[in-house]
């Protein structure tokens, strides 16, 4: 293992706005601090909070990193105080307090987890953030169980792929929305039950027809706005909807009656500003019931694209025409 | 015991309108059928929905009665076939699946409670519809737990008086809002800790200021419309709100943004439709939780006024100047 050197190239946030604003900057490599882990990184993934980030709407929290990324894979190089977990040489992949587009990131020790079977390390860094997302609101928070009727919009995200994928493997029958026919057959083919084209087709009309009538029991929304009245209006009687983006609109204008008559459950969550503790229980739970999923092959990272650390504004260009299907990563 | 009669007086919904709609025919005494006993009604609930239903926005399930009343007290008189828990003689308080502004009703054995100490007759008959509601609602839906601080909007009422006491009853800080001073000092006196003049003051910002800033746990809000907006301002972290009515209106507009960063809960639930199963769950729940707080004189049926059957009209206006506090109950 080499020496830790004093400085390490990061992505900067270099004021607000477009990709350009993301900077390689030299900057000093991290100290891990009590319960830390300092992570040569080999992957990063791209998400969207981070663009978010960029155009300024989405500050990170006060103790968080200001620097972009909240998921990296790599090798274990320090760590801190109270640590017992994780030891030098070890590779891990992370979900992390910012800082990730970086040759070096700081990670909470439970936060890390093993790279799973049947994975690389540049999908590694691909996994964290969509598997915490998914666990904390479609199992948890949706409360999604087998046999039940799951709906993700965005089929063909990074939140998208992993949805569909676990909710599948976890015995749920899944629809998807995509914006285009070859996005749908994508979804297909990661095991999607029904995938709707939303550009030709209605998602209400066709989850009450692929329900019998029934409706959906987990939906799990990132656009908000004009959906969420329909993602009622799709629900089954006690039906639950998350919310964790509102790219279509925060403003949601609903009918309480309908909301009451059946019983629906408008929720949501953002992960980022969650304690230590609360991220160490999706942890915990993703590597009981998810990383044997991946390890057997029945979930993989679906890769859209790889660039190098330096071009994460070629990444980011990527991800805002919305043609990626699963994962942009950067690889250092 | 007298002899069944063959025929009653019972209250008619004769077309749909004001309380003046509402007529006294005679109608032959029902016979109970299995799983059902014929109670003698000494004393019926006036409730909201009555007056729902009576203007034409509330029509009752297909296998319920026509007729108006949802809570009764009085005496068996007959079991249907199955039934083992009551005998003719025993006296009861049912929630009803219509009919109870009658002379006799048909109850459903497992909706049937007994007479809790510490109540005459004719409390006894306006407390089901409450105790369900609330029950089902603010415990079961909404998970309200000792310490946690509740808002029931509309403190007077008859769900308000009862959500108050029973909340209170079990360790919750309540918070609720009424429309005027007076209104206001009753529901101190019932044990709220908090009681907003919603005329004069905001109860967002008294409800952030009692709270120390944090927000109320579970809210029950029969208002919607405008409220519910400002019910996800007030809520806290992880609160819930439940929805029950939209006295304030159906259409609500919302910030999807700030229901996910809190990770609120929007949800509700109607009463009237639930199953057998369900509404014997609901039974059982508060014979055993908050029958011994009204045995113990710790929630007491809050009374507004009483009215002779014949004169439903005259309760159904009552109801409808929102001026009463508590409950208004039919006497037979």
């Amino acid at each position: 293992m080499a020496a830790i050197p004093e400085t390490m190239t990061a992505i900067v946030i270099d004021g607000k706005g477009g990709p350009e604003v993301l900077q390689a900057h030299t900057l000093p490599v991290p100290k891990p601090g009590p319960g830390q882990i300092l992570v040569k990184v080999a992957a990063a993934g791209v998400n969207r909070p981070d663009v978010q980030q960029r155009l300024g709407a989405y500050p990170p929290p006060a103790s968080h990193s200001p620097l972009p990324g909240l998921e990296i894979a790599g090798e274990v190089v320090a760590a801190g105080a109270q640590v017992t977990r994780w030891q030098a040489g070890e590779m891990v992949c992370a979900l992390v307090n910012g800082g990730g587009y970086a040759e070096y990131c700081i990670a909470e020790d439970v936060q890390a987890l093993p790279i799973p079977a049947n994975t690389s390390l540049v999908e590694a860094g691909g996994l964290p953030e969509t598997c915490f997302t998914v666990w904390n609101n479609v199992f948890e928070r949706g409360g999604l169980k087998a046999g039940a009727w799951f709906l993700v919009h965005g089929g063909t995200s990074g939140i998208g792929t992993t949805a569909i994928q676990i909710a599948k493997a976890l015995g749920a029958k899944v629809m998807t929305t995509a914006g285009s026919d070859d996005k749908c057959q994508a979804c297909i083919a990661l095991g999607a039950d029904v995938a709707v084209n939303y550009k030709t087709d209605d998602f209400v009309k066709i989850a009450k027809e692929a329900t019998g009538g029934k409706g959906i029991d987990v939906t799990l929304d990132m656009v908000g706005g004009p959906y969420t009245e329909r993602n009622i209006v799709a629900a089954a009687e006690d039906g639950r909807i998350v919310q964790i983006a509102t790219l279509g609109g925060a403003e949601a204008t609903i009918n309480l009656a309908r909301l009451m008559v059946k019983r629906v459950t408008l929720t949501g969550s953002t992960l980022r500003p969650r304690s230590r503790e609360v991220k160490a229980r999706f942890a915990k739970a993703l590597e009981e019931t998810v990383w044997p999923l991946i390890a057997s092959g029945k979930v993989k990272v679906i890769m859209d694209s790889t660039f190098p650390l330096a071009q994460a504004a070629d990444a980011h260009r990527r991800m805002e025409t919305s043609q990626h299907i699963g994962k942009i990563v950067l690889t250092v």
